[in-house]
């Protein structure tokens, strides 16, 4: 499983960015992916980077297609094969739980 | 108020990273600063940005101390002044709650 | 054009990436991809962010084949649809010229 | 020695950074400190990790107090303390050199 955090940072269309960030998670939502918002970022888990890399885009370029002129993309990615990695068994991993 | 997004990438000591994570959060946790951990990093609230680096320098050194001998820490500042920037109104503006 | 900003933190292999990092530049060069690495990341020209992220993932990808245990992988992508965007069109606009 | 990379995105002041780029740049002139700019982001190598955040914090508070409403600023910090760590040996451990 791969875990990837995305933050979408809209430029040239004022300094709250929320209505877009709401626009990116009901694209996530439409497209069946298990996803994590939080202040900063959402976290997608997908099973392969292509996966994840196929709807970060998606959302991306429906963005610019909204009229945003300019978006940066800030992505991590948790590419790990030694285990079975997911959202849940890293945050039991430090003791935390998953938001419900 | 400043939003601060962690993530300590420990390397040269094994795959697994959590209980460096672990250990970041109690030094978060000691220090007195609001935090907001999630499946990919931390989410730290300060009212400087000087304070959200003087924290995160602080667990970053405490990991090469004890034993690390390399970290890399991605952060992602988010640095507002025309309102009352914060975690809960964030989340809020995306129609999110603060996970308790 | 997209510019795409990628750095590869190779986990569970030692504390050098040195050697990583060069077999992800072969990839780029095979791929034929404009690419300007610099000594925390390399920056990728596109024409789409779909471009990017295929070339992105596929080095990842050999990465993960070549034995690494875990891969972060850390994206910035500019994505800018106003003008023609390009590294030595923002390298002039800050007064810097590309590394030949 | 500490690699820093920085990038900073400013938001509510049109779609072109590249002025505020421009002051960032002239910060680190002003500072002293052996600063990199590539295409994304510039690299600063410090001693310390409490040097390289003061003169990003520095920098990134010159923009805000120059009318910025709203900064994001991404960071990348490569700490290793089993070698002595450079921007030169870095690049020439990958076969490049240092753009003059």
């Amino acid at each position: 499983m791969i875990l990837a955090e995305v933050t979408y940072i809209t430029i040239g269309k004022g300094v709250s960015a929320a209505n877009y960030v709401k626009s990116a998670l009901e694209y996530f939502k439409r497209s069946g992916v298990r996803y994590y918002p939080n202040s900063m970022s959402t976290v997608l888990e997908t099973e392969t980077v292509e996966e994840a890399f196929r709807i970060i885009a998606g959302a991306e370029n429906e963005l610019i297609k909204s009229g945003v002129p300019r978006v940066e993309t800030i992505i991590k990615i948790d590419h790990r094969v030694d285990l079975e990695n997911s959202v849940s068994r890293k945050l039991e991993a430090i003791g935390e739980k998953i938001q419900e």
